[in-house]
């Protein structure tokens, strides 16, 4: 499928130039025209509509119509939003919300299935997990006592998951299964059917994080049955930072969940003030308190232009992007102690790829900060030793992956590295 | 203490012209010469730095710093935030920190509280409380279980508070009272001191929602001795719509209490991407998720302005708007069907005064929908016959309270609101 690659630059461009994508990259804010940014699956880039969209919220919705927009313009948008996103997940009308953390949206529906798999008290989850998914499964256990657990499926190499380990925990006192559809560090994205399948023979709920899937890969909720799901709108759907997150539940099973946080906006009808809280029909009854506003509309433009590419485009493109990425490394970088630490099946892969070095850290440093080159790359570093490079199919080129793959080995030969500190910089 | 108040718009120009807090009105945006807008007890104006920080943190720090922004502006914001808030409600440094929605930041707290107080199984609130405060409280009676209750203090008057039925019901029973410190519908204003050394004594916590307080009335959190306090940063704080709320736990407290939430903004060390929950060090363990960074970053000048404004001056002119606000509604409006609807006593009164008026929903709509006049007033509506008008000391005049008051008596002598209809405009 795939064409022969070739490490070269007129080669790249002519991909580039064949790219059915290659006009959505004008719909995005540059202004840092020397950087490569392959850290959209950490904040997506600013949407150009985002900042005028940005602008008449602030002025003419919260400047000039103050308390008459909540009516006029936002006290919808959680479920519009969602309607909207639904499309990109292959969700229904109804089905999807808008609503505070991913971390809060977890610990609603986790809370929720545990409740309503009385009886059952094991949690499932693996070690590629994102950390703040466990943190919250954690605290689900402690509050609901010793005799619960949560156990994580492992993983022999560190790239792909244990499957069989997964599905041998999995057993007839599985109340749940949380995982990380594409997994934050590896890339590893999980055959959603066949753990959803093996899952409901044993009675158990399967809820997935979208974070790194949601606008990277095909995510067929409705097509593989999928019970609950969460996500965030900061990654690549280019929502803004600290974005809201959006939730997922089928809609047969939004009968049986009740939200523990039920604050007034799941209420059925908010603005009547009655003293007693009677849920919202539908999905609507996991909302909480009132939502950041500036937030969450600003999200909206950039699903609109994921609408508008189109998730096959998307799919397409992105799987282009990181084969080329991974033929270049294999040619110039595995002699230089790289090694990949993605699955190298693109079925099996997300739309990051994380490259593993001994010296991963002050690479990445000498790729963000450079001090003999104007060309700034900016990946990220996650411990111990991987690189992630995530590519955007909106706004990534194969020119700019080629760039990175020569800086690297330009970084290795020259040992520019060694000029940085390997300490790492703690944000606390 | 209060001048001798007169009927004339000229009595009302020369308290403008006295007003130390005059020049406070031009830091705010008025796209709407020709409204007065008495809504900033339900979301405050926009403060003009605010439209300058949003288009600098839109554009300079997503658009062209991307991932960097975090470590650079907003990663400590939460905390940063809260210590300024903290000087606005009487707290100390390391006390408050900006969070979720007030609703959720009121589960956190209260189920932390509950687990706390373990053996002690009521709660208690009043029937002045916001209905999603009770929502939550609700919610977490469901999930304790059956032999957990809630009790309401009842109100012989509906505006003030019967303080004995209150005392009566907190007993060596009670783990936790939940109260607005000012009510958002009367604007009955507590005694903190008073009702925190009757709960201490029985061994109970108090936990102070001040969405309608910080900002409004001195709120001596340290002074009273307060446990836990809730708020929302979108009313007297200017901070925008839904703009993230904050939470406050007294220092000795902070260890005692452990957050049900526990998501990886709450860890020690978010990026070490640890499998294991350990909770930061004080108030930030009460963190949950990534934070809405638009929405949080928005609400510094708002709060900027009142710390710069001091809270004893926006008291006193908050007391001499209403005062001259009930003058004149004595003098002009009691004998056409109106009555106040909050405390006379100024002490007990937060900064927005209720009239009520057996056509209230009718004269409302004629205030804000005028047909024969330019003049627009925004005051809101509350079931049943309640309307709130909302001073707000950094932009609410002396003179629009006059002609507040005259617009009052012009639409019942001409019975304009017959030209409104009576029904309820739904929301949902």
């Amino acid at each position: 499928m795939n064409p022969v690659f070739q490490d070269d630059i007129r080669f790249a461009q002519a991909l580039d130039n064949k790219d059915v994508l290659r006009t959505f990259r004008s719909e995005f804010y540059f202004g840092d025209e020397d950087t490569i940014y392959l850290d959209g699956n950490s904040l997506g880039r600013l949407p150009l509509k985002t900042i005028e969209l940005l602008s008449t919220v602030t002025k003419n919705q919260w400047g000039d119509k103050l308390i008459e927009s909540w009516n006029k313009h936002w006290y919808h948008k959680s479920e519009e939003l969602g309607n909207k996103i639904a499309g990109i997940i292959g969700a229904t009308e109804g089905e999807v919300i808008v609503s505070d953390s991913t971390s809060v949206n977890l610990y609603k529906l986790a809370y929720a299935a545990l409740k309503l798999q009385e009886g059952r008290k094991t949690m499932i989850s693996d070690i590629f997990n994102f950390p703040t998914d466990l943190y919250i499964l954690q605290g689900l256990m402690r509050e609901f006592g010793d005799d619960y657990n949560l156990q994580l499926a492992s993983s022999g190499d560190n790239i792909t998951i244990d499957v069989k380990d997964l599905r041998n925990k999995i057993t007839k006192d599985t109340a749940l299964v949380v995982l990380s559809m594409v997994a934050f560090k590896s890339s590893y994205f999980y055959d959603a059917r066949e753990i959803t399948e093996h899952a409901h023979k044993n009675g158990a709920l399967v809820l997935w994080d979208l974070s790194h899937a949601a606008g990277a890969v095909p995510v067929e909720l409705n097509k593989t049955n999928a019970d609950l799901a969460i996500g965030c709108t900061y990654k690549y759907l280019n929502g803004g930072p600290g974005s809201p997150a959006f939730l997922y539940a089928r809609k047969d099973l939004q009968k049986k969940l009740f939200s523990p946080v039920q604050g007034w906006f799941g209420d059925h009808n908010p603005f009547a003030f009655d003293l007693n809280y009677t849920p919202a029909k539908g999905i609507r009854k996991f909302l909480t308190g009132t939502p950041s506003v500036l937030n969450q509309l600003a999200i909206e433009p950039g699903i609109d232009i994921l609408l508008d590419a189109g998730m096959e485009n998307i799919r397409n493109k992105s799987m282009l992007l990181s084969e080329f990425f991974i033929f270049l490394t294999n040619k110039l970088l595995i002699n230089h102690g790289f090694s990949v630490g993605s699955p190298i099946d693109a079925e099996y892969r997300g739309s990051h790829v994380s490259l593993r070095h001994a010296e991963a850290y002050r690479i990445c440093q000498a790729l963000i900060h450079p001090q003999n080159n104007t060309l700034k790359i900016i990946p990220d570093f996650r411990e111990p030793d991987n690189i992630r490079f995530g590519f955007t199919p909106l706004y990534t080129t194969f020119t700019e992956v080629w760039q990175t793959s020569q800086r690297l080995e330009e970084i290795i030969k020259n040992r520019e590295f060694e000029a940085y500190s390997g300490e790492r910089k703690k944000v606390t």
